[in-house]
């Protein structure tokens, strides 16, 4: 398990054996049922998770209390709600496991110490940061470039893999649109 | 000039004047005029801006031949095209220019040397793409959640010094909707 992370860590920054035993014990690994919730709309968002087994997915309940998912993570992803954790307000979103979750999980306080007595991690969040950015901007260039239907089929051609592991009803709800209205675009692209 | 630059660090990271002396000299002031072009489609992004005065636009181009704007950076706000930056790939943005600029530069080979020199900008960066993914992921919410004209009413009560200082079709082009569009929902909320 804990092996995952390190190579997972060693593509960013060196750490030492002797250093990533002291790393780890800041650490958590813990499970999480399918649809069982990691935060809840409200609560203040005071950990980082990353998946070693499962899928994570963020969502928000809009208006007209639909979920609405806004973010994925999968097998050696971080997820977090930044802006309830840096700025300590409630959260507006949900974290959850779309299948069952094996996660590590670091909270606040030990990630700041962790950062503190190991601050070779600066990089190493810095660069994991970078890249999350760097994919909620094309993200959002693909809202306003793409119409619904050509988003699902640019995720068919990246994603098949994943496709095959989450439940239609959330690509749907990723993609804004309902159930009824995805199955129909599979029927053009199937038929 | 770069008495500002070190305000907004010491915001993150405790660096001494000496110290700052040596990280300042990885930077250079540069001006640019209302519409000018920092970054072109199709250039390999290769540095990272902090606005000292004027404001910065990021867009592209989309399949109509819009220019559909996806990022704003005001003063004391960094800007760059992470995605192109970090995947060393030609970019599918601009940066532009809104009003004239001046702007503190970094280029990839200074930024790298800089983070190696000085590990404590790891932090100060770590926190900045933090701050810039929190935002991001706020921005898809806000995609998702609003119709463009209520993104429009959100825009003019919490910037509305902002909207004072941008021309107006460059507010349409980032909310995603016409010059005449905007002009139609300013006359419903002037009436």
């Amino acid at each position: 398990m804990l092996e995952q992370f390190k190579k997972h860590i060693q593509k960013f920054i060196c750490v030492s054996d002797e250093e990533f035993v002291e790393i780890a014990g800041y650490f958590q690994v813990e499970t999480f049922k399918k649809k069982e919730n990691l935060l809840t709309e409200g609560q203040f968002c005071k950990a980082s998770y990353f998946v070693l087994d499962g899928i994570l997915r963020k969502f928000f309940i809009n208006e007209k209390g639909v979920e609405q998912t806004t973010e994925f993570a999968v097998e050696n992803w971080w997820m977090t709600e930044t802006f309830s954790y840096i700025n300590q307000i409630p959260t507006e979103f949900y974290i959850q496991a779309v299948l069952p979750a094996k996660v590590l999980v670091i909270r606040q306080k030990a990630y700041d110490e962790l950062l503190e007595k190991h601050p070779v991690m600066e990089k190493y969040f810095r660069c994991i940061y970078q890249k999350a950015y760097a994919a909620a901007q094309m993200r959002v260039k693909l809202l306003y470039e793409h119409s619904r239907e050509e988003l699902y089929r640019q995720f068919l051609k990246n994603y098949p893999a994943f496709l095959q592991r989450v439940p239609q009803y959330l690509i749907a709800s990723y993609l804004g649109f309902t159930p009824e209205y995805l199955s129909e675009i599979r029927k053009k692209n199937f038929s």
